[in-house]
């Protein structure tokens, strides 16, 4: 796995502050959202540092981050004393502190709302609002959210900016600082790129690299990263300008290394292709789900919009409910076991009927870490597909924990799904 | 929100390594599950540092992190040239590297049996199983996770351990780390400490602060953290020798600030509580699901040994599935709409009757961003928990986004399940 060392490539630093990230009560999302962010507007990011509100620990993060073309600051703008984060920035780039009076007027209406709805007293909220209000001289507010300002500070040789810790809030003042005339200025300088992605399910990671280097690997303009991902492998490439011609040749051994096996040339989620698929066939989507326990559910409906194609699914964790919702026959369950490629046609054709869809899909199988035997180990699990004109049925076994067990068969069901979706548009 | 400043106890550095987690093609996991482990033994965690594989600067992350007590590194333990974690932690230690004959010949097995069963030649292999068999010079193996040894190395004041990247690895191999001699001589530093916790449920943040200003704060011994989770809030007290009296004092304060909402002093998450709750009281339990499309049978059924009690959901995503599955009558569905009280009352009886569990509840709302009116906006939730003595319904009004709303109407979803079952036994 090799960096992206796209030439002449502005590098950034993540710096995400707040305790509570250290003792794990809360798992950061603002450093993966934001290294998303950057590998989408083409800039490398180079580290993400995650730091508490101990002052000397921010700042040398910060000074460190600022060595960057790009810091990202998130956390550590709160009215409290604890909330430093604007304060050694502006140490840490040589600014003053100035109270924005306009910023102020905007935090203090805001607070007067908040302390009326909660039915407060005002009283102590004045020293928190001249706090907020202040910023470093030069810096640009990009806007509230809750109280906090995210702001944007263009220092020596480095964007600095600094947004809110609440995930939601960071992500609505994101666009603000993208726009802002301090980070246009540094996109400006990022070189075009073009880039290929290639997505298989099925496929093994060895496989694809061995292809990669028969081809020539990659180097000269050319950077190819292969990972894999809940059992689907990504291969991206980017491409300098002037390597076009070499790309296109690693991407058609790419693709010659498992042509049945490529099923995405973009990043859409596999939920939402099977989504799409379905809707522009007209076709509706149910689910039977046993040791994914509505892990299939939860995905396909996490695409906003789901609900014209996505009609339900029977999560049918013990027998008597595959058999009181899904009409799985006690004969079957008995003879084959719940666990069983009988059983999962069943559930797939019960829920056909039960919830009155074009196409069911049923996943059935042993998550762990109990319930496994020498015949039927922890890890096997079965999927039927099926639609009025075709059946697929799948049994693979997986290995991993419980949790992974899980969301390994979660996205083998949602391919199977696909397949299916896919094969009957061809007919 | 303060660090866990606790008296002379020992600091630690998590320095992650992974060029695709920079990319944010996959979410770090390590750090966050070594950064629980630590506050789970004690020790305060000073930074998390993830860089990719460029090796300077995973060297300079590496000889930030043996600055502190304790130096945790997950990644890079790999066959290939890029792999350098072993390399460059034994030169920011001072230390030589050397081959491990006894762990060479144990990867060398792995690595024969590995090329046969996928039906590849060995041939190649070699020069990767000497370079992960090379280790620096005093360092102790901590077991083998695929071909990646974990190694435990005692620097001059500092501890450094290295872990394999994949979190199920990893994981696996901790167990020997903190069993190993020298973290075992570490942890015998760690000043005893007294924890508690105090979880509670409909509590605003603030009334939990206030109470604890009002009591005379923290500090003087016992560090309080107070942090918000999914609508849930989360008090921990840390409580130095010699502070037991002023930490219950503290204690007594924050449990009189809102004794109906606190729900647990310990950590189990709430769907764990449910099924326990469930499983004291021999009472079968189901699901009826719309805006929340499978997660809270998924919450539930991530648990190990949820079968017993959990007997499935109806996932009743469309209008015509409602009442195909529950019975959910067509009037209601006109009347008052799917996001209503009444077709709550109607999705968890039918759930009770369709599945035949002893306990159903149900859930109905809008996810958003689509689909809101002036009078049921988007994050206007309904639920309703029955059984055969009683019923509960619940209408919330959740802000954020589609995910969030989605979130929180899982966990408030199973604390109504929660309040149910504790009223049945109480009864």
């Amino acid at each position: 796995m090799r960096e992206l060392p796209l030439a002449n490539r502005p590098e950034a630093v993540i710096v995400v502050t707040g305790s509570e990230l250290l003792r794990a009560e809360i798992t950061d999302e603002n450093g993966p959202f934001l290294a998303r962010e950057l590998a989408r507007i083409g800039l490398r990011c180079r580290k993400i540092t995650i730091v508490g509100d101990d002052p000397d620990l921010l700042e040398a993060a910060i000074r460190d981050g600022i060595e960057a073309d790009l810091c990202l600051i998130s956390g550590g703008l709160g009215p409290t004393h604890d909330d430093r984060t604007i304060e050694l920035l502006a140490k840490a780039g040589g600014k003053q502190l100035a109270v924005d009076p306009k910023l102020e007027r905007e935090i203090d209406l805001i607070g007067r709302r908040y302390a009326r709805n909660v039915g407060s007293s005002y009283h102590g909220y004045e020293e928190g609002v001249r706090k907020q209000a202040s910023i470093p001289e030069g810096a640009l507010v990009l806007g509230l959210a809750g109280t906090a300002p995210g702001v944007a500070l263009e220092l020596d040789g480095c964007v600095a900016v600094a947004l809110p810790g609440p995930p939601y809030e960071l992500q609505k003042l994101w666009p603000s600082a993208l726009e802002s005339a301090p980070l246009q200025r540094l996109l400006e300088r990022v070189p075009p790129f073009e880039r290929h992605t290639l997505r298989y399910y099925g496929l093994a990671e060895s496989t694809l690299a061995a292809a990669l280097e028969n081809a020539g690997g990659d180097g000269d303009g050319v950077t190819v990263t292969i990972c894999a991902r809940d059992r689907e492998l990504l291969a991206e490439l980017f491409v300098d300008p002037g390597a076009e011609a070499r790309a296109d040749k690693l991407v058609n051994a790419l693709i010659a290394a498992g042509p049945d096996t490529l099923f995405a040339r973009d990043e859409r989620p596999i939920e939402q292709m099977v989504l799409e698929l379905a809707r522009e066939r007209g076709l509706t989507l149910a689910t039977a789900e046993s040791c994914t326990g509505g892990l299939v559910g939860a995905r396909l409906t996490a695409v906003p919009g789901a609900s014209d194609v996505f009609l339900g699914a029977a999560v049918t964790y013990a027998n008597e409910t595959k058999s009181a919702l899904l009409g799985v026959s006690p004969e079957t369950l008995q003879e084959h076991g719940a666990v069983s490629v009988e059983c999962a046609l069943e559930m797939a054709t019960g829920a056909r009927q039960a919830l009155r869809s074009d196409v069911a899909l049923s996943v059935t199988g042993i998550a762990g870490p109990g319930g496994g035997s020498a015949d039927k180990p922890v890890g096997l699990v079965f999927f039927c597909a099926t639609s009025e004109q075709e059946t697929l049925a799948q049994e693979i076994r997986f290995s991993g924990d419980r949790d992974q067990i899980r969301r390994y068969a979660t996205v083998a069901a949602l391919h199977l799904m696909r397949r299916l979706l896919a094969q009957t548009g061809h007919s």
